[in-house]
């Protein structure tokens, strides 16, 4: 089984692809969807949109997990985030995916095992967790990892169960 | 021509047709795209996008006007807001619509010539300027149709000139 780890923007969206195979996990894809802050906002979601459909269609994950947006960051990113989101979030159900969403702080729990770690100890741990020799980057595609494996923790197989 | 006019939102997402034949103007639909709060957003979102893409291929508009958000209301609506907006963004360019976004200050001033015009007021001035006899409810449905009228006043043709 795979699952689609999302962690939403418009200038920068991370994905990460992990699967599930017995109790073992292993990442196959991670990255992120690039678009450029000199384009209009239409076009840029637009150009997400073509990214994620083919992301979906390529690696057909059962479970689409989506790192739920909070406020608290400045009214401009949060607009390009809640933008993304709401486009990943159709397109997976579209396509038949099961969608769950995860605060930032779900996500840490999961991983880390701790609601305050910060960007280097997630990154840390989600290689652990998967087995990945070399550093994650950016740091968009680690997130998106984690997301995807506090799926698996919640659902029976505890992260790390198969690293 | 026809100019889709847009109102985003997750629970009601208000939305006019705007037809402009010479030097007239004339409401072609208006309605509101409703979900349930009962359901979950990812459903509620994907169902807004079926909606919408068939309003697009209903209507087939040159020009898709949404009004744009602004964050100083609660962060849950906003939130949908966002989302909704997205999709409808997404939708249009892949269609190969025009997309434009207006400020609610852009639209009262557009449609009747007063930033601070309150709602009934520009319900109103939509009804005058389209000529339509009868009250539009829900409201989303009128400010749609303004948000349509905008996007005509700021190219070459002003609102009510047709009418």
């Amino acid at each position: 089984m795979f699952v689609l780890g999302i962690d939403p923007g418009l200038s920068r969206c991370g994905y990460g692809v992990v699967e599930q195979r017995g109790h073992k996990q292993r990442a196959r894809a991670a990255g992120v969807v690039r678009t450029s802050h000199t384009d209009n906002t239409p076009d840029r979601l637009a150009e997400l949109q073509v990214e994620i459909r083919s992301l979906i269609k390529d690696f057909d994950p059962a479970v689409v997990a989506v790192e739920r947006v909070l406020f608290q960051t400045n009214v401009r990113t949060a607009m390009g985030v809640g933008q993304a989101s709401g486009i990943v979030m159709a397109e997976a159900i579209t396509a038949g995916c099961k969608v769950v969403e995860y605060s930032p702080n779900e996500i840490k729990m999961a991983v880390a095992g701790d609601g305050s770690a910060d960007k280097d100890q997630m990154e840390h741990m989600v290689r652990l967790l998967l087995n990945i020799a070399t550093p994650l980057k950016p740091v968009d595609a680690a997130d998106a990892l984690g997301v995807a494996l506090t799926y698996l923790a919640n659902h029976g197989v505890p992260a790390g169960m198969g690293a």
